[in-house]
């Protein structure tokens, strides 16, 4: 038995915004993390009339992808709704799938006498350029534009990467395999499904990958192409539809849009710097009654190991962004991240993240001296799954009714 | 919709020690608990570069006994894992039950005219003497070798206890009812089942208890028995399946090696004393990926209301085993608690366990003078339930992989 967000929450005038520093989170290099080490007079002068806690983004002890880690942010359990591979890597690229395409995360690998050598390509060890892959996906799409009646959609990722979506009539995803068994010197596998409803995309990704094969035929590393994640994009109900809201979405990067997508956001042009991402809130914030704000790059400088450029991103936040931020007075601003990605670790952790929320309506805590993982142990939030932020946020906003009489 | 460990869980070098401190958590005499009481100088430095944090063993406010209160430490939820009194009371004697052996936990009763006149047996009020116990149990074990096609294992406890393990083939344990009808003044019940495949198992326990009073008949007191809690031993998914580790456990007391050995952990030779305990860890830390070392006596301390010897414990603990166990080199230490036993209460309580955790990747809290309650509220590991600890464990240890891309 669950509570109903949707029978809950009511259309209100007041406006949300929700900024995520993408791996706010971190570890301290000697006594202090990232956010810890930062001076950040906003952030701390803002923290003192703010509600802090700390988010869990999935469960306890578990390290999120960036999947679930923002699909909880957007108040949808991120166990029950969970976006495939190839589904992510689409987004990723900027491709838009609708529920009836097939997605599929592929790469470039080498072949050779039928089984994969090198499973990324590489030349003298060193991974293929993406300036290489965007040119053999161009060529890929040329000679590979149908496959029967089903469009071909590739574009090129990073590196040896890259996404393929297919668009047609009849195309399931149940029981499909990777073509890739994720270990060199095996030959391919061949994908296939014991269900009925997948056995036209089984056929059609083996018809894809022998495609790009004799296209590909004669070339020294990339020779072939290697399937995963082989699934259609979900169909989820709308944020509209679960909590009242008229969303938007501000991100410079593809796949946070897409995620965006997938919940019913309306994607606003975000340019590729954080000052042309407060101008386009700026200029829409009357037409949308919540903002999701995403910075990505402190995430990059997590995933570096340059624990020095993270608390240089995040006093940039604090000198150049928050002050406008706060200029455009939003009835409720909380800022966060959807996971940690300390910089000693170099990857996502599974630690919590700070938030802080701010409203007419928060509790405050016993003192606050700094924006800090530290400072908000302590925070009047307590600690709560991501998943619940939402209806934390909703309430803050006047925008979730009363539950029983 | 759940999530999945065993498909998050990976194998990788590091280890991992659980220390369980038996009814670690206490209450304050005057103003401070037996934790806080003691002086634990290394105890204290630890938790500096430590995670501390609260465990509930089970939920909020419920008290737990030992095996709900281990099972949850396990990563198991003590819930849905729940382990039958009869098979609980043959792990605490020793016994090894396997999955189609009937258990229960026996007492001797004293029957006058039909109806129990003591269900202790008791001599002037006085419990009977565990060698008394020892010796009826050893005459019924030669009388009773077997009932039929069913081996009869009988093994005394402590006083007017004991427990009786049934080998045979169809015994099914649903819906049986314990003979011991829980009041004096009454007749025992007879065991019934209304379920066809726990009717020999009926039969079996009835003949049992008849067999019994037939060698028992003409003594003053303990003439008669009382069995409850009949059931078979669980079989459940092991440590290795679901976390894919390769644990083992070192426990002074039978029941926590049986417990142990529920979730397919290796038992390893333990001794009597905290310091053989410790002897085998080192002798045998190559050997495993997981070590659960139980430590006994805080709980029985508790248990006896004797506040000081609790506080003794522990600083002999801080002062001899902990240097050692740090001298070790595990990659994850755990010190916490199964449950509280405040000696003010004399028994188990529904209090938050104290739990420091230490690794080269936790959080620090703001500041940590002592390892005690009160400090571990403040701690960065938060307040977590037992059962949720396994993940933190092996997230620490970097044997949890990412969810979701």
């Amino acid at each position: 038995v669950q509570l109903h967000f949707d029978q809950l929450a009511r259309k209100s005038d007041s406006r949300i915004l929700l900024v995520v520093l993408d791996g706010l989170g971190g570890l301290p290099r000697g006594d202090r993390t990232e956010l810890e080490a930062a001076a950040t007079p906003n952030l701390d002068r803002q923290a003192r009339h703010s509600a802090l806690g700390c988010l869990i983004p999935v469960e306890q002890g578990i390290t999120p992808g960036s999947g679930p880690a923002h699909v909880s942010l957007f108040g949808y359990d991120p166990v029950e709704f969970q976006v495939g591979r190839g589904v992510l890597e689409c987004l990723g690229v900027g491709l838009d799938p609708g529920p009836k395409d097939l997605c599929a995360r592929a790469n470039f690998a080498n072949i050779s006498g039928g089984v994969i050598a090198d499973r990324r390509a590489k030349k003298e060890n060193q991974r293929m350029a993406t300036a290489l892959c965007q040119e053999l996906c161009a060529g890929l799409q040329k000679a590979i534009p149908c496959i029967g009646d089903v469009k071909v959609v590739i574009r090129s990722g990073e590196e040896h990467r890259f996404a393929v979506m297919f668009q047609g009539p009849g195309l399931g995803e149940k029981g499909l395999n990777d073509s890739d068994p994720g270990h060199e010197h095996e030959a391919p596998e061949e994908v296939k499904s014991s269900e009925p409803d997948a056995q036209k995309s089984a056929r059609l990704a083996n018809e894809f990958i022998r495609l790009c094969g004799e296209r590909l035929a004669g070339r020294a590393q990339a020779n072939g192409v290697l399937l995963r994640g082989l699934g259609l994009a979900p169909v989820w109900p709308s944020m509209a539809e679960r909590f009242k809201l008229k969303p938007a979405c501000i991100a410079a990067y593809p796949m946070y849009r897409g995620l965006a997508r997938l919940v019913g956001m309306s994607i606003l042009p975000a340019g590729s710097t954080w000052e042309s991402g407060v101008e386009t809130l700026a200029l829409h914030k009357s037409e949308h009654d919540f903002f999701f704000l995403h910075l990505k790059e402190l995430d990059k400088a997590g995933e570096d190991g340059d624990f020095d450029r993270k608390v240089e991103l995040i006093e940039r936040f604090d000198e150049e962004i928050l002050p406008q931020l706060l200029g455009l007075g939003f009835d409720v601003l909380c800022i966060t991240g959807d996971h940690s990605t300390p910089a000693v670790m170099r990857s996502h952790s599974w630690h919590y993240v700070p938030v802080m929320l701010h409203s007419g309506y928060v509790r405050p805590q016993v003192s606050v001296d700094h924006f800090g993982e530290r400072d908000c142990l302590a925070g009047s939030l307590g600690r709560l799954y991501s998943k619940q932020l939402m209806a934390v946020l909703l309430a803050h906003a006047g925008k979730l009714g009363k539950f029983g009489a």
